[in-house]
């Protein structure tokens, strides 16, 4: 069986290499082999292995009847959405890392995929190589999904554990994950929350088997996390991580946020460090049940986006049931959702805020001329109204 | 679709308690529904919802071509083995949380299953809720596994955990077990790692596709841990957990061990708490992937059994491939097994430690009259050798 690797950045270079350096153990699993018969990129690499069948264009890959599943990892919507229509349209099965476009157009490309006898499969997309699109769709099957909530951003995720560690401010833990390569020139995706949005998204519509827009989702991300907010969460016996979450409330609404959380040592995201990644989804039967590995990297990624290849190989010819509709998740408004909150408020609105707020504790040593206070449950609405002048200088979500 | 549970206790209600609870839920995933048709048990329950299907013979069961799926939670192997065998054979699947059957007759009744166009699948088998036997050969299919390490008892695993946090004695701990109904009043099969021996073993044979005899499998369970111990771990920054592992080395030979062993702090087992299990799997390309829950208990347990009846029932007349062959699997000998260890010995015996052994710490203020050693890696047979008449008062296998 034949494959073509549509793009050859990290993680399509990473592709090559499983398929070949694992080719006999996959070739058992199979029963057959996969080649790699056409790598597309707009580059050369002159020298490099795959520069024998190195292709430009396209076409030569989509009306080659010999290519029986295409690896989409080019990243971006334009124009791997299109590639990925075209494929599916013609029985090719596509397996994908590419999460902006799975997040956006992933029920259509099921649909398509349905209707032509393939498959389009998306491991990779979230988690990197930890298996939790498989887990959720085809293990938890018994359940109803009732929270999942994420580290799904390396990046971030190595930040926080810096600031944690090494009691750093944030541009300066910020440049050190440049310096390593963690974070990109143009960190916004990841610091800004947009990369555990999609995520969160993906895995909502996946839990609720309908279209989750990730415009809908409130996204917070990292950037005002200061070293004072860390001390704090410190003294609390808490972390600070970057959540992608969603849930399930007894009324039957969904909500889901991205935003960083304060959450305690005994929860198990507590001890996901460095540039790991972790989910936690909760089922009504099974309870808590975690996931956790490398939410990146070239071979991790790879990885998934193999064993992708490998369920599309061994299922030729037919559609793998994945339900996730085109039809829209309402998801419940933002004011509704119900948190506890960490906030830090200048020392002389103590009393405004004991009037108002339903303060568990306070603390009033960490910083000369603040204090932190924290709240019970109260829903995001009831919050911001009661702190409009409380002058917040930060505010954390905060598990009890 | 119909279902025939044999066996009413702890995980057969709660089979039927998931089947009936989400049974929207679960004809949604599945496309039709699920229905419960015989619940097979020696005893009465007089006045329970399953009064009506009650039935003693297993004959009416297996005669029946109404019954599609047979749930197998009697446990032990005799009638398991007998009753599983005749399901198959009648082209009914199985789904079982029987570790102990799985070790023994695993290989056998999959050729069976497959010979008939049904399936065995055993995924509550190991790990409880935890979806562990999905992971391994569905999710981690690029992979060459290079290493299992599996906290796969909850009881042991709550013994360590209050031993740590409160300090107490082996005994008083087992007690508390015993008292919370962790433990059995007979806890041998638990406290002796007879239960974690079976269930790497199926792990073992599922990750390299052959027979892995559990009586090959050198087996020494929490007994000999003292608060001591305990002790001289938590001085070592380490966690005493009871661990089954099994790693491929270099040159293909696989070694199999169930033992406890003292982790570091950045290990991901090493928060793993109370009656959770865990394990973690380290692919070549992947690195390493953890996955955490609840390893026993009536509903999780049963979710997983019922995960298993939902696959079967998507695969009616269909055997989902599972590649575990009747070929034994050779293990690597215990003698040759590497490890760092941890050894106490009295006070007296220092020089000649030092002199024997490639020691690379040495407490000396825990305990009058003794020291704790740590040594680099060796293998067991040089350890033997070297410890011979050193006088050793206890030793645990050393995360370095």
């Amino acid at each position: 069986m034949n494959v073509a690797i549509l793009g050859y950045g990290t993680v399509g270079s990473g592709v090559y290499d499983v398929l070949t350096k694992n080719a006999t153990i996959i070739s058992k699993r199979v029963g057959f082999d996969l080649d790699v018969k056409y790598v597309l990129d707009l580059r050369e690499f002159p020298g490099d292995p795959v520069e024998k069948i190195l292709v430009h264009d396209f076409k030569q890959v989509i009306d080659d009847p010999g290519v029986d599943v295409v690896v989409e990892v080019m990243g971006g919507i334009h124009p791997a959405y299109e590639f990925s229509k075209e494929a599916l349209l013609r029985g090719k099965s596509v397996c994908t890392s590419n999460k902006e476009l799975v997040a956006k157009h992933g029920a259509e490309l099921l649909e398509l995929a349905r209707a032509n006898n393939c498959n389009y499969l998306f491991e990779a997309s979230v988690g990197g190589g930890i298996p939790i699109i498989r887990q959720l769709i085809r293990s938890i099957t018994a359940d109803d999904i009732e929270r999942i909530d994420g580290i799904l951003n390396g990046t971030t995720n190595y930040m926080m554990t810096k600031m944690k560690l090494d009691g750093l401010a944030f541009d300066e833990v910020l440049k050190r994950a440049q310096d390593k390569g963690y974070a990109e020139r143009n960190p916004a995706a990841d610091i800004e929350g947009h990369d555990a949005c999609r995520k969160i998204a993906i895995l909502t519509s996946l839990a609720y088997g309908k279209q989750v827009d990730y415009e809908d989702i409130h996204t917070e991300g990292i950037t005002k996390i200061s070293d004072i907010d860390v001390e704090y969460a410190n003294r609390l016996g808490r972390a600070i991580k970057l959540l992608g979450s969603s849930k399930k409330t007894e009324d039957g609404r969904v909500f889901a946020i991205v935003a960083p959380k304060m959450i305690k040592e005994s929860n198990p995201l507590f001890m996901v460090s460095g540039v790991f990644n972790a989910i936690l989804i909760e089922g009504n039967m099974l309870g808590e049940v975690m996931c956790y590995g490398k939410g990146a990297g070239k071979l991790p990624t790879a990885s998934a986006v193999v064993s992708d290849v490998i369920d599309a190989a061994k299922h030729a010819g037919k559609n793998i049931p994945i339900i996730w509709s085109r039809e829209k998740l309402e998801l419940g408004s933002f004011a509704d959702m119900k948190h506890a909150f960490f906030l830090r408020i200048p020392a002389y609105k103590k009393t405004d805020a004991l009037d108002r707020l339903p303060v568990i504790q306070v603390l009033e040593d960490v910083k000369a001329g603040e204090i932190g206070v924290v709240t019970s449950e109260m829903t995001e609405g009831e919050f911001e109204k009661a702190v409009a002048d409380l002058g917040v200088i930060s505010m954390i979500r905060y598990e009890l």
